[in-house]
């Protein structure tokens, strides 16, 4: 017997073959018995005829439970009345396993509950629908990036020491060499790797000891980081629109019984093609002051402040050309303005708050020596990266996109702890 | 001015275009100064001539360091005697940076010294080589598992506690929770995974805190693990085995510019296309003793024994159905043998070791939660995973494969600290 995956049923009409997979649920009435199989790649309705199975038969698929494992033979149809949906009349079943009485059930259950069961709870429809958007996204991206010419360059996660001074890092007992941290990006590293490969990106988990306990903080995240060599500001703000249209395009396609599942209004995502407005902080400050905000130039946008910005638009809006106070050291100065950075932030639609982050980098020598000492960052564990400027420097540019965040946002979930198969966050590191 | 990548040279013959990048050396002689110019894509040959640029230009360009960043301009043409090789008049240059005196010249240096600058090393012919086919290798394990229906499923790096049992775990203090421990392999969480999305694999990032110096370990390296509901153990070789023949084969057709750099003998990698042998533990304890070797039944084997194994093959060899005593607590036992695990371990040619280790999982609660107890493991951590076995267990398996082996191997680079951009060891985490 043939065995197939549920969502290949289309191609075997009217051949009997074999699917594989789990009840999600049952449903008689008189004769017949309706099971629900899903096996990763789909569901289907296969339907069992007293008549045609025999008594005993019939019996033993009357008292399948939620989530038994079976291999179910017949032929696929196409459903009488709804086109591309199909129902398989069942000829054979084999019973795997008749699952114990599953924790999981339909009615509303506690998200702490959720979280102890992830390992069960990744099988409920909206979490098989937000995973398969996040394979979507991170291919889509790495698709995008091939294309443009990049090469994939994976950063170290144990770094020796807080090269960008933060005070969120994850330590490391390291044999004798004292402490490693954890990565939070892999930027710097992605410098070096563009003077030998010209284009790179890596696409890893990132950490952050943030004691936050907001909808959008995860410890562990996955984080794409982009750089490219003779690429300047406003380019590396063409590459991200690109880059988040072409994602979008392919989810819509891709993933149209996904979206379905989570509700997401689709007609939203398909408004992309427009141009991406690129505001500047200080239009940026005066629009929300405008709409009533107490904001000061100078001070970082939260959450409240990026709503605001986006609200009504519908495309993600660029915010550029930072005071470099409240940016990182390695950003490029404005060269029509010493106080600002060429760096950019762009924020999604709908509330979803900031997904990429980029900028020109510094590449002359000694003004980037001048950003980090004024920073108070230690000289000596920069040296390599100050070594970038000395040996052939180029104008150079990148970003980093965060993979939750923007998976959260195309698939309309508002708790990013469900965008990633096994959520790390303050209080809990189970199962 | 049309600015390309020096790869698509070819298909701007007679056109004047621009190239952006560094120099790698240049040789003059008497009118002519011949740059070798590289710009991450691949490298070609600029020629100035002095009478068509003039005394002045001229003595900028004969003044040109080692890595010096320009823009040279010109019309691309193939060269006279070598098709497909190019080279660019030069009819304008611009000087992006004129390098300092480079400390990475042709002479022999240690191998300290090379680690310490591993962010300006990366740049020399031979690194560029390597890091390209690391891509092609990555790029190419993710395109054969799309193509065979694995999604993503990115497993956790913070793990609770030790699920299985290993000493060599780093151990990350973690807010009030005491200690998270960095994963040495996704398997387990994936074999949840699949009961959601039937095929899935990660491939990130894994730890050993392993006090070794051999030329095949580092403390962070990159895995993939890949794990598939209703795949029983032949089958799972099947599938590692068209794996590795389908990213060889990308990277004979994408990576002959590489391979010929790095004087790797393609014709041996050529010869893949035979089946792979598949021995038993018991024939290999078997063939080693025939040849000499006084290792005896129970033993595991190290690289001498691989090496052995191995000899004479043109192809990679699997040693299945291992002793249950030295292989992990999860995998299946053989039917026909209760002592013997369904356990297979894939062992590259020409000495370059276990490139893939896999085997089925057991999917019986009680005979799981028996092998839990014989190797002292905790239940209580394991129970989420043993749950796995109560709702709907299914016949399953799955594999890990390690990338800076596969790297290596392909390559034909000896130590595995080349496949990886900035390698991690017991004495190293800088740069």
């Amino acid at each position: 017997m043939k065995h197939i995956a549920i969502k290949d049923c289309k191609a075997h009409i009217g051949e009997e073959i074999a699917l594989r997979g789990w009840v999600r649920n049952t449903r008689s009435s008189g004769k017949l018995i309706f099971i629900i199989l899903r096996d990763g790649t789909a569901e289907i309705q296969a339907i069992a005829f007293k008549p045609s199975l025999g008594e005993e038969k019939f019996a033993v698929i009357k008292s399948l439970t939620m989530e038994s494992s079976v291999i179910v033979t017949g032929i696929p149809q196409e459903h009488p009345k709804k086109p591309d949906v199909f129902e398989l009349d069942i000829n054979e079943i084999e019973i795997v396993q008749v699952a114990e009485e599953y924790p999981i059930t339909k009615k509303e259950h506690g998200v702490d509950f959720l979280l102890s069961n992830r390992h069960l709870w990744l099988r409920s429809r909206k979490q098989w629908a937000v995973l398969r958007i996040r394979h979507t996204v991170y291919t889509g991206i790495q698709e995008y990036l091939h294309k443009e010419g990049f090469i994939r360059f994976d950063s170290p996660i144990f770094t020796p020491s807080a090269c960008e001074g933060t005070t969120t890092l994850f330590e490391v007992p390291y044999f004798d060499l004292g402490n490693a941290y954890l990565s939070q990006s892999g930027q710097l590293y992605l410098e070096a790797g563009i003077m030998s490969l010209g284009r790179v990106y890596d696409f890893g988990p990132v950490f952050r000891a943030e004691k936050s306990k907001t909808r959008k903080h995860l410890t562990e995240f996955w984080m794409m980081d982009a750089e490219a060599a003779f690429v300047e500001h406003e380019e590396n703000m063409r590459i991200q629109e690109s880059l988040i249209r072409y994602v979008i395009c392919k989810a819509l396609t891709e993933n149209q019984i996904e979206l379905e599942i989570l509700e997401r209004d689709t007609g939203k995502l398909a408004k992309m093609d427009a141009p991406f407005p690129i505001i500047t902080y200080e239009e940026a400050i005066e629009q929300l002051q405008n709409k009533g905000s107490d904001i000061r130039y100078g001070d970082d946008f939260g959450a409240r402040e990026e709503e605001m910005l986006t609200e009504g638009s519908a495309v993600p809006v660029f915010i550029e050309k930072w005071p470099k106070e409240i940016k990182a050291f390695y950003m490029k100065r404005d060269p029509e303005d010493d106080d600002l950075v060429l760096g950019s932030d762009l924020i999604s639609t709908e509330g979803f708050g900031e997904i990429i982050g980029g900028s020109q980098r510094e590449d002359d020598y000694d003004i980037l020596l001048g950003r980090i000492k004024a920073q108070n960052l230690p000289v000596e564990e920069n040296q390599w990266y100050l070594d970038l400027r000395k040996y052939g420097s180029v104008p150079h540019s990148g970003f980093g996109i965060g993979l939750e965040r923007t998976v959260a946002w195309i698939s309309g979930v508002q708790h990013i702890r469900e965008t990633i198969p096994f959520p790390r966050m303050i209080y809990r590191i189970q199962p």
